[in-house]
């Protein structure tokens, strides 16, 4: 399996709060807890040409991994019709924290994506609301971050295919923070948690997370279907 | 109420076979039988200035019908982001038949919306799968057309949000003919019959399905939810 | 339309608290805001002959409000399978708070219903996460309960179908507080609040609530499917 | 992995044509094709002590296979509570065919799951709606069964939480053939096809459906949430 972590890399470099944190980038500390010798991981950025997500790349992705913030408007349309297209003919796709206002999330929803927010620095706590699934294996009933930026409803997203977290927020507010979602033959996680000035993919319960959903959503050995013009599969009578 | 019935309204002027049951416009006939009391009824062609969706038209107006075929990509990307906007903010949305590859259907939805097709006059026979539905109110178990295009799975949509019809084809395949979801605060039905040179409109079952789809599509009396950057509405440690 | 609003009716005449508010019983407040012109309402207790729901107000019950807690095994398997085929007849059913571990609730469910709960008088604050959903209609984005039972995640109920509402507990916890699901022909709609302690069914926000699940509740015009031997529609050429 | 694949057992020791098919029962050439070097297969049938499904065995079995018919009502209410249990705590289910109308599944359900049927020996063809479910790995667009016992909407079962596969039928009906439901920490699938009077279960397709549902549905290593009286993780104010 070929998992590609893809990180817009601003922050860390300009911001000395998160360079302290994430001195190579949050994109290194992901691969980091993801390889092992079953995975291979690669990184991609957005400084690199074609954002690190050549052609080459993209085809070979089982699951690709996405943080944005700052910079969403600087990633190519041609690019993220590409991932779209590797998206719909199966790739897995992780979008983590403020990747919720990605090109590609939003144009995967096809809704706005909005939501609430606030940089408190406050506690969060995600509860499982779906012990069945995968992605919950080896989480307790809930899991705290003492300090994140708090996401609140309403999360402008379409109807989530499967729900599997549900966070409290100190202040106040709840937060659909776990969600999965089917497009053409790829399957797709949003995970809540991962504000940049927290050192949120240290915490062990969101890479325990982040390692189920690469798993989750990686590839079936299966094509496109067939579309367009068909053939009768039996007689007809027509008019 | 205010209904917008949309057409793009090429077939009927070139293909004579489509003039003859349509001669006014698949619209007008919509139009026609959607006509009451209770509801104020507009039609919108694709060569009328901004399509006929302007400003005033689109804010004014509850439920949009759309049905288009050979002239999606003449729809202009501006009209379709203020369509999308005003579903979004609360407008329903009718998408009809062979609209499944209209530009605001693919964008709200976020998939392909590709298919199986096949023109060969076969029948096709819509079963109710789910009765508590008020889009099924007075329609049977099932309703037949004797003569429709086949639309065939695999239907690349995302999971619909509600499925409400199923069809049977003669030719041997089955289809997810009516099926609806939720984006922001609007509500979206699609509905596959109608091929242009069939009289599927005149059909009375048809015309139910619609009239019914379009009350409940109708939107609520609701704000959009305040989304950006929030206060706390508890006390909060922070860090 | 015809409600009928069915309640346990025991706390009220035991416990002074309870007798304090409710003097007449819960079900005598839920009747008084659902009465008006258009709806014809009745109660029904516990503790009268049949439970109040014999045959023939069973047959004439559009929507039926349940409200129980301590004496859920009280209630007669006979009448629980009489409700229960109501409700695929199409007769809309309203769990209201402690409801969850009724017989009819579990019943139709198929789980254990269970949950965490916490007897401290805390807050509760009602997230809208659906706002395209008529049973939100003239709820704001949120609203707040100074005092209530806790009941926490997790919710041992089937995925289900819609979800309405988040709620948010001061003492750290989150319930899918407001949710859907379609059995047969009926509508059943599970509203979280309302803790016989607390005076919360003098609420506004909680009336308004319910009044509307009785609108979206109340049954279609149809008939049961056909269900057993059928006959073919085609002919088939068979072995 | 220990699987059980329980068999009522009955039609192949009284049904010549049935015992032909099935000499040694359905259990045997299920268990048969599901054996390999991972898996620990068992079978257990109706007429055993305890139909089979010892308090040893159902502990001790991550996915129970189930495949009944004539003799639901012999199936005694103590066990289908045993199974009910075991599925809550994370048991794998797969119900087959006519195991529509089992106990069992009824009693996670909730609906009558009742469905129109008719004994033809008429061709089946079932379409894969869901590409990026596992339980479709291996399997084409369709399928096709040359003669089985017709299955036709409406299926009265609550609306699945995925839909993998729809069935068209010869003789103009269509049916909801692979659907998933989650009970408390379980996955269950139910699966149409396999008439008695059919060689089904040695159809290559139909057994790699069933061994993709078994991995699909082995359970977490997950123990179930905790309900009940719970302290407050936060400091409330109270009254």
């Amino acid at each position: 399996m070929n998992i590609t972590v893809w990180n817009e890399y601003r922050h860390e470099k300009k911001n000395p709060v998160v360079t302290d944190i994430y001195p190579d980038g949050i994109h290194q500390v992901i691969a980091g807890f993801l390889k092992n010798s079953d995975v291979n991981v690669k990184t991609a950025t957005l400084d690199e040409a074609e954002h690190g997500l050549t052609e080459d790349v993209l085809t070979t992705t089982d699951v690709l991994i996405w943080w944005g913030h700052v910079a969403h408007d600087e990633v190519s349309d041609e690019i993220v019709q590409k991932v779209k297209q590797r998206v719909l003919e199966g790739m897995g796709l992780i979008v983590l924290h403020s990747g919720h206002f990605s090109k590609i999330f939003k144009t995967l929803m096809g809704t706005s994506c909005d939501l609430k927010w606030r940089e408190a620095g406050e506690k969060e706590r995600l509860w499982v609301v779906d012990p069945t699934h995968p992605i919950t294996e080896g989480i307790g009933e809930y899991f705290e971050l003492d300090h994140e930026e708090m996401y609140g409803e309403h999360f402008d997203i379409p109807v989530p295919d499967e729900l599997i977290f549900l966070s409290w927020f100190e202040g106040g507010e709840v937060f659909r923070s776990g969600v999965t979602y089917k497009r053409g033959n790829g399957k797709i996680f949003y995970f809540r948690p991962g504000h940049e000035t927290h050192p949120t993919y240290y915490n062990k319960n969101v890479q325990k997370v982040i390692q189920n959903a690469v798993k989750w959503a990686s590839p079936l050995k299966r094509e496109r279907p067939v579309y367009g013009n068909a053939q009768s599969l039996e007689t007809t009578k027509g008019e």
